[in-house]
């Protein structure tokens, strides 16, 4: 049995930041997935890349780090995000990711407790189309669904995506995890108390709402208020930070730990990866195996 | 009166080779345009870029080149060519300039002596039809046509585009200057004679066969043949060398030179342009005007 089953984008970002280049594999989906399986689960991937020298990197950056997760390739661009400075001016070329079909989900389907995908693989068809109904019978066998509901208004009309589906998926969910920007951006809320009522109304049943060094505040299936603040540390850089939050979280819902200790684990494990330049990192943190 | 019209391809080529970035603005059509226009002919380039940094960098470079070309912003990520390997091992994400319309070509258009495109701008819809729409309207009005047969099998078959298209704007060129690989991709030939007796029969008047070292050979309406070695240079980067040397040859029909005395020019061009890593090059030789 596969912990957790993620449907979604794996891609690279490339930094071109004071005439400096970096590349790192990510994508949201990818990202939380390398953090679920370094806290100890067993996870499945299910995205696509392309055949050519990123996807090479993607590759060879996955076996440097040990990690079991291989995306499929597919005779399309490796999708590329292009940034010039992280969360404010990048350019995204789309490309291998948004052709996952249903028929690849279906070939690659394994039974899992935990199905994931993010906002960005729901923004898309085919992609879009395919994962909504991956999510849709997750559902009908009682596997827990997690979103992470990373919405960009601007974005999605210059995509002329629909935001139908990601309300659909949003409804499905058993666990998401916006940042505070997502929430406003999604459903325009002014204030963290706001975003958490915001995502309960859509339908979602945990929200884990993360608001960089204010921490985490969330709200349960049976409207407990959980709290954890964020750990002093240097930050390098964000990117990735969010999802290895999430990616661990889930992982320990998997392993059955309660959500408050996921979320400190979380925490604990994002505090490591804001310190490095990279969105895949390393996590020398041994966890316990409930 | 404009000499040159330009219809096609501005986007940005980046270069990442030995963990070394650099960035430049390029795209066949772009380039030709720059040379011819560094040649003293006045130039009107209608091609689309998008709205973004990558934009803005081609901008700045022809700001600094105080070249008069000012493509047009469309809300579209500006097309991008990844480089890791000139010539062999890149990635080309096609955004902005695939949605040049016939609209925007209308509403753009001057009188002129020469209409020119490429096979790149050609590959894709809408542009594609949009070109073509206006190649036959230059025709009509007994304009002369010009062609950058920049063909590659593979990548028209990935972007399942129509070659049909380029063989109907080849049929109405007054020039044409294919690489010897062009040629080679195009019509499958293996000798620089059945490139030239290819061309010829796909309806092309003039075609002028570039083949870096080893020079140029033409075949003119008249059935004459026409020679010219290269010049010994130090090579630095080959990419625009070709554009450059049929921007200046067009430059040179425009201003009445004979297609010898063209070709000596754009030899002359080009040899300037391969000992510099950028695609657009300032000429330091002095155009004579006949």
């Amino acid at each position: 049995m596969t912990d957790i089953l993620a449907l979604g984008e794996a891609l690279v970002d490339l930094k071109l930041i004071n005439n400096q280049i970096s590349m790192h594999a990510g994508g949201s989906v990818l990202n939380f997935s390398y953090y679920a399986e370094q806290a100890g689960t067993k996870v499945k991937f299910i995205g696509t890349i392309g055949n050519d020298f990123l996807a090479d990197h993607i590759e060879s950056e996955l076996r440097y780090l040990n990690s079991n997760i291989k995306p499929l390739r597919i005779g399309q661009n490796t999708t590329l995000v292009l940034i010039k400075e992280a969360g404010k001016d990048f350019i995204i070329y789309r490309g291998a990711d948004r052709f996952l079909t249903y028929d690849t989900i279906e070939r690659n389907w394994k039974k899992a407790d935990i199905v994931h995908t993010s906002a960005f693989a729901l923004s898309l068809k085919p992609a879009s189309e395919a994962i909504l109904k991956a999510l849709k019978k997750a559902k009908e066998e009682g596997v827990l669904i997690s979103i992470d509901p990373n919405y960009r208004k601007e974005i999605w009309k210059k995509w002329n995506a629909k935001k139908e589906n990601l309300l659909q998926a949003l409804a499905m969910a058993d666990y998401v995890k916006p940042s505070f920007e997502d929430a406003k951006e999604l459903f325009g809320v002014k204030t963290p108390e706001e975003a958490l009522k915001a995502f309960k109304n859509a339908g979602a049943k945990n929200i884990i709402l993360s608001m960089g060094e204010r921490g985490v505040i969330a709200l349960t299936e049976d409207n407990e208020v959980i709290k954890v603040p964020a750990k002093k540390t240097n930050i390098v850089e964000l990117t990735g930070a969010g999802d290895s939050l999430f990616g661990t979280v889930m992982a320990n819902i998997a392993k059955g730990y309660s959500l408050n200790e996921a979320i400190q684990e979380g925490i604990n494990v994002a505090t490591q990866v804001i310190k490095n330049p990279k969105n895949l990192v390393r996590i020398t943190q041994n966890f316990k195996q409930k």
